[in-house]
């Protein structure tokens, strides 16, 4: 059943490109329309959008309001300049993100095996050495530090098959883990620079922050939600191409996913639609944006819980609920994405992937389409990095990208035809990625407060998933969480 | 010169007690008046207040938008049904904090010397001690731990001493000193319970969180921050009574100077208003609450970084501002103010001060005024403890808080005339308390955008103090420096 709306609300829902169809100023507004749904969902990305399937499915009214003019959030694709399709944000898919693989053959979108066939490169400071491929953290080059990091990886795989996914407060040392920072953890297992480096990057390429600035618990947590129902989660999974979390890529970018979902659901998404206000009474809630005002029984906020903070809650959110929107930052990422005629370096041997301790880009991929036969490179500029470029001017972060991937694959990767760079520190409707973080004391005391409903107002995002949160899947799986908590309450 | 406002705008204005003057709901708001001033000022705190008085003083024309619907944000007072007044906020001040004390003396409120004669209760391990007092942190009972902890303080004192005040991220080793929690450093330097029992307890009695939640910098940075251009801060001037930060509270209640800060401002001050966007042209600034919009040459919006949050901005905050809205999350924080027909345990030869590691007050001071002879006993409900009782009944947190104070100041404790508690967590405007605190990689990577204007917006409030940030004499600081930098660019 589509919900009651106007023509001209059904032509602002079309998937656009930045054209405001409604943008009247706000000072200016007359009292605006007022449409009703059964469930206003704020957010078109995949949580928003799995949400909205899946009580549209079930014969139910929604609306989504997303605030850009895009669908996707953190999932962002564009067709650069030579023609070939790059993923600006989340890209990539693997074994027990089950959700997503569903969803990507629901939608008739096909998975391309990441190219992993040779050597990695593995450069740290200032050496280049190659090993045999399997993903980042795969067989890495036989030193002391890769022992010692292996060592130490066993340990943490351990000790995260004893979280309770997705619930980690109620590990009964959840107190005590959550004290501590994952650095300390790894200043505390391991001697070399070599290990500190490897167990870093292990963090730093899922979650683009440095290890000081989550806490163990929290770590944990993410590595045991690295899989699913049946599959325990490993450090391992996270990293790796082949078995793991970037085994594929999507076959015309991950966007495809949120843009065929928010097509399917047709006038039922509204773009240029930021949220200001939700306020809700004894018999319904009022969804507020810049130029109209909504009317539904419940409202599922499908963000970040730090984008809470950008709207009005009426009554006030709880108090852990204030506290989880100042407490689960984003991290700080870009991604650089660079074109070549052709994947050079498999001519040369090489998988395309990098680790490295030098700046600005830390870990690389080939996510090279197979259609064009053009080559891409994926390059990851993490934490600190990013924040230093953060207002760089783009030519500049540019040479320096470039210069780390000759340092990487050689003098061929100076000339690029294409090279597109996406700083989601800059992106007003992110404010960074890929997900919110917890340093020590949030999830042990807060974390309750994620999925818990505000009367009328419900949760979804990634960040409330219980397997892969942070993730694509974990996204999809937060809004077929939410949709089930919602059908019983509608009338 | 006052603004250019229109009659019904001024009575707006009176420091009112919730009658909303202006609250025609949004929905229904026709075009609202438009109104000029050189300066906006968003938020009316103390820093707020304190930039808006500098810049009336040099003739310019401000306007003072308050979301509350009174002044003071985190300084907040009032007669108890006994007719005792108390502070729900902040509420001391003490030597050395320069700016707060000649605010007083110029508004004429009296400064009353905080009671500190006798001995102070020491309540740990389900044991209860005495010992001389001179502040929490005073001579403390002569163990191991004691020792310890004294031992490691001159230490803290030490590095605190090299930061440069206001700026630690200019330290020469301001990224390792980043790189760990002050939990970490505690823990290394320190092997008994005792000993890291006093060492947590002197950082929560000032930020009301747990060591494990801020960095070891950022905590260098609040000890270096506890003096002023000619005196070094140190750990003992945040605990202590005579001498230090709680050395004296103020006749009427500390939210006397931000009232008579506002009635020297009259009209210039409305209340009701919150701001919910900041937008600028290279010729000036917009800002729109629900019900009215405003032009200014410059804003300045005066509080803490998580609450920008709440602000939309055109164009959008830089990155670094955007993450530092993330980034430095409120304590968790509450004050229970017990009443009682005299200060009994003077009679005993206590002070009123207890320090304890037991729930839910771990920290009290005698906060009795001298006028009408009734006793107030003022305590502390710090982090996670905070958080457990964010959401209890307020019977429960009560005669949870009596059991406390029966076990430091026996039976006599139990039989009040009158309890108030406030929760700051529970505060939409405030979000927590008492300040912003920063956890490990903040400030060292983002602490410059902490004053850095962003075009016409420029930032005040406590967290952007150089001395004493975190109290009212920060934030009176901050209004100043922003003030002398709008001086200039100011036509």
């Amino acid at each position: 059943m589509a919900p009651k709306i106007s023509r001209r609300t059904a032509l602002a829902g079309a998937i656009g490109a930045g054209t405001a169809a409604i943008a009247a100023p706000r000072a200016a507004a007359a009292a605006p329309t007022v449409v009703s749904a059964d469930v206003i969902v704020v957010g078109g990305g995949l949580a928003g959008l799995s949400t909205a399937r899946r009580l549209v499915a079930a014969g139910k009214e929604v609306l989504v309001l997303e605030a850009r003019d895009r669908v996707g959030g953190r999932v962002k694709s564009m067709v650069n300049p030579v023609g070939t399709t790059v993923d600006l944000g989340a890209e990539f898919v693997g074994p027990t993100q089950d959700h997503i693989l569903a969803m990507a053959a629901e939608l008739g979108v096909r998975t391309i095996r990441t190219y992993d066939t040779g050597k990695n490169v593995y450069h740290r400071a200032g050496t280049r050495r190659l090993y045999d491929a399997g993903g980042i953290l795969g067989p890495i080059p036989p030193d002391l530090g890769a022992l010692e990091a292996g060592l130490a990886m066993v340990m943490l795989n351990d000790l995260a098959k004893e979280i309770p996914v997705g619930r980690p407060w109620e590990h009964r040392d959840a107190a005590e883990l959550d004290a501590s920072t994952y650095a300390e953890w790894v200043n505390k297992h391991s001697l070399t620079d070599g290990a500190r480096f490897l167990l870093g990057l292990a963090l730093s390429s899922a979650l683009s922050v440095r290890p000081y600035e989550v806490s163990l618990l929290y770590w944990l947590n993410y590595v045991a939600a690295a899989g699913n129902e049946t599959t325990v989660g490993t450090v391992q999974r996270l990293a790796s191409t082949t078995g793991g979390a970037q085994e594929s890529i999507l076959e015309g970018g991950a966007q495809q996913i949120p843009i065929r979902m928010a097509a399917a659901l047709g006038a039922r998404v509204r773009l240029n639609s930021p949220v200001r206000s939700i306020s809700q009474t004894a018999t319904g809630v009022s969804v507020v944006t810049d130029t109209a005002s909504y009317q539904a029984q419940r409202v599922v906020v499908a963000m970040s819980p730090a984008m809470n903070a950008t709207i009005a809650f009426t009554p006030a959110l709880p108090p852990a609920r204030l506290q989880l929107s100042q407490r689960l930052p984003m991290g700080s990422i870009g991604k650089a994405l660079t074109v070549y005629p052709t994947p050079f370096w498999r001519g040369q041997g090489l998988t395309g992937q990098a680790a490295s301790d030098g700046g600005p880009i830390d870990i690389t991929f080939d996510g090279s389409p197979t259609a064009d036969g053009h080559g891409v490179l994926v390059g990851f500029i993490s934490a600190n990095e990013m924040r230093r470029l953060d207002n760089a001017d783009e030519a500049q972060v540019k040479a320096e990208c470039l210069a780390a991937l000759v340092r990487y694959f050689g003098p061929q990767a100076a000339n690029p035809i294409g090279f597109t760079l996406q700083r989601w520190d800059r992106e007003e409707w992110s404010r960074g990625g890929p997900v919110g973080i917890a340093g020590p004391g949030v999830l042990s005391t807060l974390g309750p407060a994620l999925r818990e409903p505000h009367g009328r107002v419900h949760w979804a995002g990634t960040e409330t998933a219980d397997y892969w949160t942070g993730y694509m899947d974990g996204a999809l799986r937060s809004g077929e969480r939410v949709a089930a908590e919602l059908l019983p309450l509608l009338s």
